[in-house]
């Protein structure tokens, strides 16, 4: 029997690898199963049972009328759900170790940048002024994390290590060791108000649209040894409202912020964001998946739907992620 | 009974507390015991049995004959090891968890920063470029870390909880968890052979002093994806021979480097190290410590001596630490 064959949406290719480089990726680990990369005239619409998808053209997997999964070649489906003519079929997102992994990297390195004062140093060193100020221990520093899925929890285990105070907050209630857990709308204005630095992890919904707004970011703590909250965003650009977040910066609202995402990617050469002195901008790489870890993901969830298990990391239309 | 007094020689102060407040602090932590801060007229040399110092003039301890025991108000001792006149009593150095902590942070931040190229982003930020560049999972990189004691040790599980490959070298035998570990001379180069990362914690003695040369330095491996290795230094300055670091610097063998030290401090303005685009500079302070935890530390001690137990981290003279 002929395996249902998968074709792969990649338009423009992905941050680090070609659609043909995926292509040759997704053959390697598909034995015996068929790969197209759109466009391709040879292509027979009936024989695709599988779609792995970045940023698709928009209606482009409504003409697959044997499509049975969607796998989304990432972690964030915010651009596929935007899709009104998007199949209602099951949606399947990227979740594997080495990404997880990557995320939390990024978290511990720009948390401990912040708490140990790095952009005062780097000027510092620029003006070759040899001039420690007091530190303080990271005991001392209440890390709040928004949205406990896989990376937040994997996070905040790290922080945990490091002796930071970690606090989470989730849309339905979560239990993880180490972290004080608040949820939903209610706990969410006693979450912040012992934040001294804010983690944005949460996928971004209707719900979540500019959540991170000068509303939110007025009622984190001021009272922490750092002085004014930091602000780290490596969830989504549209989570932000950026008029509201550089006012924030710029009044003092806010101490400093790591931005990974924005509005608009990539990010203009005239955003304030680029020169701020108090913001630290990575251009959208806090977690840059290994395109072999992900082809190897999604051949397995294939293999596993096909002898008749569960899909795993299945997207839930209802909430959004 | 009157308990033997405490004499305090902090000679200028440390960097983040004046002798006064030391005193102001000893006093409390050493009830019913006399701790003078010197100079003292009112002192008499005979009530003197304890003595905490950083940095004191050089021979101001041998005024004390009934002196039993030296406090080193810090890790390091090379600076009152090098005190000819100093008398052949205990020498007890500061090794409280709030330091040890500190330290962890300093060398994964640095870690971090390297490897997730932050050197590259942060001058892409100047210039305004959005420009991400392949990136790898911490498990393809190793962290070498020289010096295994309580510092390296903590250090080092840090960093296998981020994933990175920790391999470790220290004068004797040693046994870590997660840690593959070298020892002594023969063992020096295999060590550096396989290490991308090199973190160097050593103490300062007649044997390390410039151990960090270009000999060394072109021994670690070119192969990582990183490209030339990077040293982070956050032991002593006397540790590198800094003409052979900058030449390393300057002509590839070493990628790049985070520098907390120098063999002067402060770091001169016209110190090249200021200025180059491959260092990152901070001023001595990777551990700074936390006075309250030094002086419950000392009264600790002096408590269990009088008990009659032992006394902890006391440093062997014959090595130098």
């Amino acid at each position: 029997m002929t395996k249902g064959a998968l074709a792969l949406l990649i338009h423009g290719g992905t941050d680090n690898w070609s659609p043909q480089r995926w292509k040759r990726r997704f053959d390697d680990v598909c034995a015996g199963r068929r790969v197209f990369l759109l466009p391709d005239p040879e292509i027979d619409p009936a024989e695709i049972h599988y779609a792995a998808v970045w940023k698709p053209v928009q209606g482009a997997l409504a003409a697959f009328a044997n499509l049975r999964v969607i796998f989304n070649l990432g972690a964030g489906v915010d651009a596929l759900m935007a899709d009104a003519s998007l199949p209602d079929l099951p949606l399947v997102r990227v979740a594997v170790d080495d990404l997880t992994g990557r995320m939390t990297e990024y978290v511990v390195l720009h948390v401990l940048a912040h708490h140990r004062q790095e952009i005062y140093l780097r000027a510092s060193q620029r003006e070759k002024r040899w001039a420690p100020k007091q530190q303080w221990p990271a005991s001392a520093i209440s890390v709040g994390i928004m949205g406990l899925g896989k990376l937040g929890t994997d996070a905040a285990r790290a922080l945990n290590g490091l002796g930071f105070r970690v606090s989470g907050w989730s849309r339905a209630a979560k239990n993880v060791t180490g972290v004080a857990c608040f949820h939903g709308k209610d706990q969410l204005e006693p979450f912040l108000r012992q934040t001294h630095i804010l983690v944005c992890l949460l996928p971004l919904t209707a719900e979540t649209r500019h959540v991170l707004d000068k509303s939110l970011l007025s009622r984190l703590d001021r009272t922490s040894p750092l002085g004014a909250p930091v602000l780290i965003n490596a969830g989504r650009g549209g989570l932000q409202n950026e008029a509201e977040l550089l006012a924030c910066l710029n009044d003092g609202t806010l101490g400093a912020a790591t931005l990974d995402v924005f509005e608009t990617e990539p990010l203009p050469p005239d955003s304030p964001f680029w020169t701020h002195p108090n913001v630290i901008v990575t251009p959208h790489n806090a977690a840059d998946t290994d395109p072999d870890a992900i082809s190897r993901y999604v051949a397995d969830q294939i293999e596993r739907f096909e002898a008749g298990l569960a899909l795993q990391n299945a997207v839930d239309r209802g909430r959004g992620y």
